[in-house]
Formats: structure tokens, C-alpha cells, sequence
């Protein structure tokens, strides 16, 4: 399977990332990079984006850039930081390096980034590759 | 302010917490218990559980626990754990306690597990309390 | 093995854990719990146990849990909260529990307290077990 | 203060740092590369460099940069991913790089490499700054 295959296989059954109207710009092995909008119904309580939003949209793309490689790989374990808050309105785009990939697992850098280009959230994720294909 | 009208507060303008279809059960300072239910726009490519999701209501309960003193407390730092998948259908519970509280920053550990009690997510969040009040 | 044997064989090599002078008070399946003393040379510009102590008594403790079924088990993935100081002087307890052990993975909770009781540190460790025995 | 008197202040001091045999290559505001040699005293269990010197060297190099601006800064929460194993005689080099300065806070990058290059260990680190000068 191409990267482009493994793609368009999560994406057939990927409802939540569907809900997060998450744009596919750049995908290629160990890479990905995307866009989305905040929406009014993505806020907490305070008004801005809620951090599993964000997070969620990192994670996407940390699944799309690890399962590249056509194996079924699973995150192990998550670690994000939140620097700014986003608001209803701003377009965010998120792009995830691969930078490491081993035998079994992979880790990737994950980062949100606003219009201005300042980071919004730093998201590092290890992921575990099985030996299963995706599809 | 009491938890209690934080907590309202923090609902009335929570949509993305509404989106989940959190129930909170028990929350008091420092603690917060919830329930919900993955349904099927909640999954990821894989027919389970999105991490997004797993993530956010933990979040969600991070924030109802930290923010429960009666001011703004903002995520700093969470790192969580995948143990096992969620499918569509369960219930989960989800529980935020407070481990540490200093003078400007708190630690908690939040923990999701099915309706057999197993484990599905470890969630440990550092979170920064400004000293504005909540509403 | 048992996990008495497993120790015993990490601890004839484990040079590190000798010099941060660490004292194994339990230890057996998924379990371990130590105490060591912050020395003068273990300290930090600021005159408190360096973080690269805390974290180092909190992984040994870590490695000792997670090794004890015998497969060798490497850290993957740590997130330590640092809470409080410790001073030369100061004895900390370190006590690592298992919360969840996977085909391949496992997670541990280890948290290291001062004399007082008072949390100074919390990790959380991601192990990834192999298939080949510890001796 | 320059960040170099910062980093005469904090040396004088670090006895730890001393003992890990750090040599500070560079070190400006935000941002600090040091290297170090894995000695025999430095080995856990399984004959390679133990995690909390490799957390250690890190987290120093991470403290030199975060204080870099004069004000006392605490590390908070800090995530690490080990890749690969280091061993006895390698030399290791281990670069800070400030990705996000805010009013309070600050998050790091920092990477340890073997001098093959490889990535050894991954670290974020996020700090908090205090209003006291380091001296």
C-alpha cells in the first residue's frame, strides 16, 4: 500500500476527524500536514478552543504521518503543551515530523501553529507498530 | 464562588463538553467525576475510540477539577497513556483527582476505564491558576 | 526468575544506582519501592536535588517494577511533574506501582515523597517488554 | 545579568552537572549545547547509560537555557522518549532550543545525539519563570 492508500483507508472510517473538518495539505511517509477552523460548537468554557480539540487534530495528524508506512500503529503515549489559545474563527494548521522510527515504535513532533504562524500547541507522541497491514 | 457555580459557569459555555455528552456524576474542590458514551462520529479510522476524544474528556474533567478553587486555571502540560481501545457503545468513566496543589500551579491524575473497570486511558495534567475568578 | 533474582542480577551491574546510594525496601512483581538521600554532589545550581536525581531514583524504581516478570523492559516514553524541592540532607521515598501491563507494554505510576509525606515528584513511565529474559 | 554571568552563577554551584562532566559548548538567551561522555559509573542494569543521566544532561542543558534570561525558572513537567541506548565511552550532545517564551512560562526542545548523529533521547521540557534574578 502507498502512503496515499493508508490515507484514504483511515479517512473511509474516520468520523470524529470528519468532524473536526480537518484538511489534508501535504501527506508522505512519516509526514502530514493539515488544516482546520475553529468552530462555536469546539469552544470550553471559556471561550477558546478546548484542549481536546487541539489535541485531537494533532493527534490525526500523528496518525496519518505513523501509520504511513503501512502497518497498523497505535499511540502509546501522548505528551502536548499548550502555549496560546485559539478562537472561533482562526484557521490552525498542524504538522507532524516523524523523528524517530525504530523496529517496533516511531516518534513523532506535532506541531499547531495559528495564521501568525506562533505555536499554539507542542504535541510529542510514540506510537507502536504492529505487524498488521492497515487495510 | 462555590465548585458548584464554577462548574455551572463553566458548563453554560462548555459546547464542545455538550458535544461529548459529559455527565458529571460527583464534583467537588480539587475532584471531578464524569461519564459518557463513545457513539460512532467519536471513531477514528480504526472503528474506535479517537485518542481526540478519550483526550478531551479527560480534559474536560482536568478542567472542572482544577478550576474548582474558584479561579482560571489554563492547561499547562498533559501527557496521557493509551492502554486499550473503546468502541462504540461503552461507557466510560472518567476520574480528575488533585495531586498536587501549589501556589500557582496543580497536578492531577485523571484516569478513564470501561465498564469492566479496565484501564483505557492514563491522563496526568499540570495546570497554571491565574488569579482572575472564574466568572 | 524471580522478581528477587531479576534484582539481583540488574543490581550487579547497575552502577548508577549504586552511586545515587538507593536502598530497595520492596520489591516483587510490578512493585517496587526504595529510599536514598540527597547528597551534596546531587544537587542543582539552586542548591535542591538536581531533576536529573529525582528522575534518575524514580527510574531505577521504574526499571526494578517493570523488569520483575523477567522480560527485559526498556523505557520508552517518561513525564515527570516536579512539585516541590528537596535539600541536601532530605530522605525521599520512591514507590513505583504497576497500573497497567499489556501483551507488550506496560505503565507505571511512581511517586517519589519527602519525610513529611508531602509529594515531590511524579512520574509516569510507558515500558516496552521484550521477549528476551532479564539474565 | 548576561546569560553568561547566569551560567558562571549557576555553575559555581551545580554539583550534579559537574559530576555528569557536562562541557558547555554554547550557551545564549534561550538556548544551550553541551556535550558529555558516558562513563562506566553512569550504566544501569543492562550495561548502557542510564535513563536519569541521559533525563539529567537534559534537563541541565534545559535549565541553562530557560534561565538564560536572568530570572529563576523551575522545570515543571518534562517528557521524555528514549530511542536508542547509549554506551560506555560514547559522546553524547545535547542541544537546547526554546520553541515558546510566554509571561510565565516556557517550553524546550531539547535532543541528545550520539555522534552518529542518531537521536537518542527526546525531551520537552516546559519551565516556570519566577520573578527573582538567578544571582
Amino acid at each position: 500500500m502507498t502512503p496515499q492508500d493508508v490515507l484514504q483507508t483511515m479517512l473511509a472510517h474516520d468520523r470524529f476527524t470528519e468532524w473536526l473538518g480537518l484538511r489534508i495539505e501535504e501527506h508522505r511517509e512519516g509526514y502530514c500536514r493539515l488544516r482546520y477552523r475553529i468552530r462555536e460548537d469546539m469552544v470550553n468554557g471559556f471561550h477558546s478552543a478546548h484542549g481536546g480539540v487541539l489535541f485531537a487534530a494533532a493527534d490525526s495528524a500523528f496518525a496519518f504521518a505513523c501509520n504511513s508506512h503501512g502497518f497498523i500503529t497505535v499511540a502509546l503515549e501522548c505528551a502536548i503543551s499548550f502555549m496560546r489559545p485559539a478562537g472561533v474563527g482562526e484557521w490552525l494548521t498542524v504538522e507532524a515530523t516523524e523523528v524517530y522510527l525504530g523496529n517496533k515504535t516511531g516518534v513523532y513532533d506535532i506541531r499547531t501553529v495559528n495564521e501568525k504562524g506562533e505555536l499554539v500547541a507542542l504535541f510529542k507522541g510514540t506510537g507502536y507498530r504492529t505487524s498488521k497491514p492497515v487495510a
